[in-house]
């Protein structure tokens, strides 16, 4: 009740009188957005579907937007940021058991060894994300995820992961819920990995967030305490085709708006563009590399080409991060 | 802007002035609920979570509540709604192809042979399952669903399945989510079953409706449209340890509040009891032959037995419906 009586107080002091004017005319919900295509493609679908009475209208409850993550709602260079966290937890791992400085993935992550580690089909590297994600209950893996949030920094940027995000789309996320949006991730990365952040980060609770998962089982422990255990073997690949299927499982409703940036987004995207009535396809197309970095069709991480080519025969939106993102991290332009 | 408005004037006219009072004060929030011990473990739990400065406040987002389906929300007597749904549907199909008579499921189904469809493990039923819920697209699955619903009739009560609800629970449910809960539906029932009318009947929407499921795979069909077809193959059992692995996977949270009726809960109710702070577990113990049905320890659906006595050594609140529930399905005592 008492946040019930906020609500009505802030209301008032809004001011009732306000309550005729249009949705979104009174501050710049987008601030961090250039004006140009992209952001007049966003500000007028929102204001289509949530016209009551216009024929574009879409009732809320069916107002879903999904984000891919990774490149879309915060960066993935020099390689996907979980996979940083993987090789920061095999140093911090060796560091406190010497004993294992010797032994594989130990071995090649200390001595940086990529080529070693990416041979055999990368062996090594899934011999560190099996290391550091598997093998322990789902809260000590947050906990784990959460220390190193808030201790490991970006190599080349300097700044801690979670700041590497994008001020346009947390800016984005804001101004979709305002408008009765229900905003959801949906990411190739690891589900139990971007729940410890995307609550406080994008405002995404965790029950709203659809990724990639492994098999997890119930346990009584020696005293009798249910806990959660992660299993070293793959269950759900949500990536590519994953992704439309992820967001039929999780979610159950076609979204309206879908946000990506590489093509392992094609298929969310072709999936949302194709239901009736007004859909919004966009893709972060990675130009900016004074700011960022710029990349697409020939990136081994984040690559952008069907996706692009079909985005661009589609109509989709390609948001060009160079000229129409303002600002790209929080706190500098 | 038009909904803000409403809720506005909503609020005005049910008076600012009642503001300052208790949050469930002036209506009676559980009509068909009996004052007794159960009615008052709910009370008393959601009033202390969410007394904000109380020593067991529990923020909004946190307030997380699942419940089961069969047995709990709805009625799962003399067999499952959803295999009753998969009997009528071969039948249906019989009818317009009748070449099919002959062949099985269809002729065993036909006569009502319940010993030729549960020889051999039940492969009968299973088959009769799979042919009415694989083999199609998600969205024609939906649309069969919402037909049969429209026109079946429960064999004895002679009532619409989806007005098979429990009217206290429905109670339930709302007052739990206007006092800032998250409603979720964790069941052993197919999640795109349950989606065609959850929303509608208990006011729970697809994505807050975790269940079993199949395999999904995505297609772009001769034009190019992209659509989502089932599988006959299953992928997620969401019982008995299935339901805390549901909750982690669909969730993320651990709920405070879990409501279930049989063995196939126990898990769940587990783990929403162990963790830390207030929480409440509650069972529907099916006492009731003659408005509802009577049974527990030796029923073949919705057996009760370990979890009613782990439940009652450990506490937990066992709804006895004939004494507890005023009222049991909508309409009528």
């Amino acid at each position: 009740m008492a946040m019930l009586r906020r609500t009505v107080l802030a209301l008032l002091a809004a001011g009732l009188s306000s309550l005729g004017a249009p949705a979104f005319a009174q501050t710049e919900p987008l601030p961090s957005w250039n004006d140009g295509k992209a952001k007049q493609a966003i500000l007028d679908f929102v204001g289509k579907v949530t016209q009551e009475g216009g024929p574009d209208f879409v009732p809320p409850e069916r107002r879903i937007a999904t984000f891919d993550n990774d490149g879309t709602l915060w960066a993935e260079q020099p390689v996907y940021f979980q996979l940083q966290f993987a090789l920061d937890e095999i140093r911090r791992l060796a560091a406190e058991k010497p004993e294992l400085k010797g032994k594989e993935p130990y071995r090649s992550v200390l001595a940086r060894d990529l080529k070693a580690l990416s041979a055999d089909h990368g062996k090594g590297l899934l011999q560190a994300m099996m290391t550091t994600h598997t093998g322990m209950t789902t809260d000590a893996f947050a906990n784990i995820v959460g220390n190193w949030l808030d201790t490991a920094r970006h190599p080349t940027k300097q700044r801690r992961y979670d700041e590497m995000v994008y001020q346009p789309q947390v800016e984005l996320l804001r101004f979709l819920r305002s408008q009765g949006f229900k905003t959801f991730i949906v990411s190739g990365g690891g589900v139990e990995f971007m729940r410890v952040f995307a609550e406080k980060t994008y405002g995404i609770p965790p029950e709203q967030v659809v990724g990639s998962s492994g098999v997890v089982t119930y346990r009584l422990d020696a005293s009798g305490r249910p806990d959660l255990f992660k299993q070293a073997k793959a269950e759900f690949i949500d990536d590519g085709p994953g992704k439309p299927v992820g967001i039929n499982r999780f979610i159950g409703r076609r979204p309206i708006l879908a946000f990506g940036n590489s093509d392992g987004d094609l298929q969310m995207l072709q999936y949302t563009a194709a239901g009736n009535g007004p859909r919004l396809a966009l893709i972060v197309h990675h130009t900016d590399a004074e700011r960022e970095w710029a990349y697409d069709r020939n990136s081994p991480i984040g690559k952008l080409d069907k996706a692009l080519d079909e985005g661009r025969a589609k109509g989709w939106t390609i948001v060009d991060m160079k000229a129409d993102w303002k600002t790209v991290f929080p706190g500098k332009p």
